[in-house]
């Protein structure tokens, strides 16, 4: 029985802004039962602030300090290292990140930049990377799911700048198990007696597995046949409800 | 001493358009050498036609026949298996494609699109890939290097759709061994009576090496401090012309 549960949000608790069937109950009863739950996202298309409106306006009963997302995560880490980052990041995420001195970079940050990952802005950060410069990523999904369809994540990209330059990403988000940890540490609850819930099975379920939690898949968002190769701890076949039902 | 050898071209005759020391000459005398001389290009930022246009403005004494683009290749691979390309190609090089049909694309071209990398042209590819489709590239080269710096070339594109669609592209220019093989057998020379010439340590020397090929890493375009590590068989440290005296 895991004292903390991590859930993803974008494929587990809503697709394209609509609340899954059962997901806005599901996530009342598991605020009532007696465990720590937590929000763990790679979303980078958007502020923690633009996430956690928007989750309260899907309805769901959320406090801003239980959701972490990977971008929170990188910001962190360039202040601690006292960096200067060339930013490759979506123009909604500039917020988070525009109290930073970005002059001379000696690092490139690699989130879901989407319209911003062009020639022009990538083989901008390959100079930068080309002078020895660390690259950090948000983290190495392959594909996100949006109206009905899988469309480029920041992986890819990732993938890219680290072969041009011949280089290895440092990645904060998930599949990190640092990010992971870094969480559970502040909820002060061990991996061994934790959950992740996810609808990546690589990036959400095995890294989470590989990090010591239990990892859990569901069938949504982009989960697809065939995921279960990943072989998770568990799966939710139906709603999010039947995770309540376990944990009651 | 080698029957045949196959020149790259940018990097190893010229540099962003202007003949390196003593080139054009080194070309005139190993045309006029017993040995078969063929150049061979992964450019595709330009057509064949252009390639050779481009040359002979230089004052490089070259037939068409002589020259060998990895476009070319891609374009008679997907007439002999009548597929339905979608283009990730530059502007330029259109014309050496707008014959093939490419209605409901079955494949996917990846060329040097430069400008064409874009997120929107990307994430379409993906879809076609997503539909099994095979990718097809020119080459896996990591950078070029024009105007006194390194660029991003196809490479770390492809890297990126590999890793997004879980497949494995083609590779028809270099470093495929098919490409130099072919070029070869066209002239009716066995792989280890060849030379290769290229800036390029990994994707000119060290494949031609892989396909049975001598290979030879000149010091002039891309080529860094530290390429000597794929071990080529021999460096040029001044000129083409200390080839020619070689070959003597």
């Amino acid at each position: 029985m895991p004292q903390a549960v991590l859930l993803d949000i974008s494929g587990v608790l809503h697709e394209d802004g609509i609340p899954l069937p059962y997901a806005v109950e599901a996530v009342r009863r598991l605020q009532e039962a007696s465990i720590a739950l937590r929000f763990i996202t790679n979303t980078s298309r958007k502020t923690g602030a633009t996430v956690y409106a928007e989750l309260l306006q899907m309805g769901f009963e959320v406090e801003r300090s239980q959701i972490h997302t990977a971008p929170s995560v990188i910001k962190r880490y360039i202040l601690q290292h006292g960096l200067r980052p060339y930013l490759l990041i979506h123009d909604d995420l500039v917020p988070e990140f525009d109290d930073l001195d970005c002059t001379a970079p000696n690092a490139v940050v690699v989130c879901d930049a989407e319209h911003r990952f062009d020639y022009a802005h990538l083989d901008d950060a390959f100079q930068v990377l080309n002078q020895g410069a660390p690259l950090l990523a948000v983290g190495t999904n392959r594909y996100f799911h949006q109206r009905g369809g899988l469309h480029l994540d920041a992986g890819p990209f990732v993938k890219a700048l680290e072969y041009a330059a011949d280089t290895q990403a440092l990645v904060l988000g998930k599949p990190a198990a640092g990010f992971f940890h870094g969480v559970l540490e502040e909820v002060g609850i061990e991996a061994n007696q934790a959950m992740m819930v996810g609808d990546d099975a690589e990036a959400d379920v095995a890294a989470a597995m590989q990090a010591g939690l239990q990892g859990c898949l569901v069938q949504t968002g982009k989960y697809r046949d065939g995921d279960e190769r990943w072989a998770p701890d568990c799966r939710l076949e139906s709603s999010l409800m039947s995770l309540v039902a376990a944990l009651d």
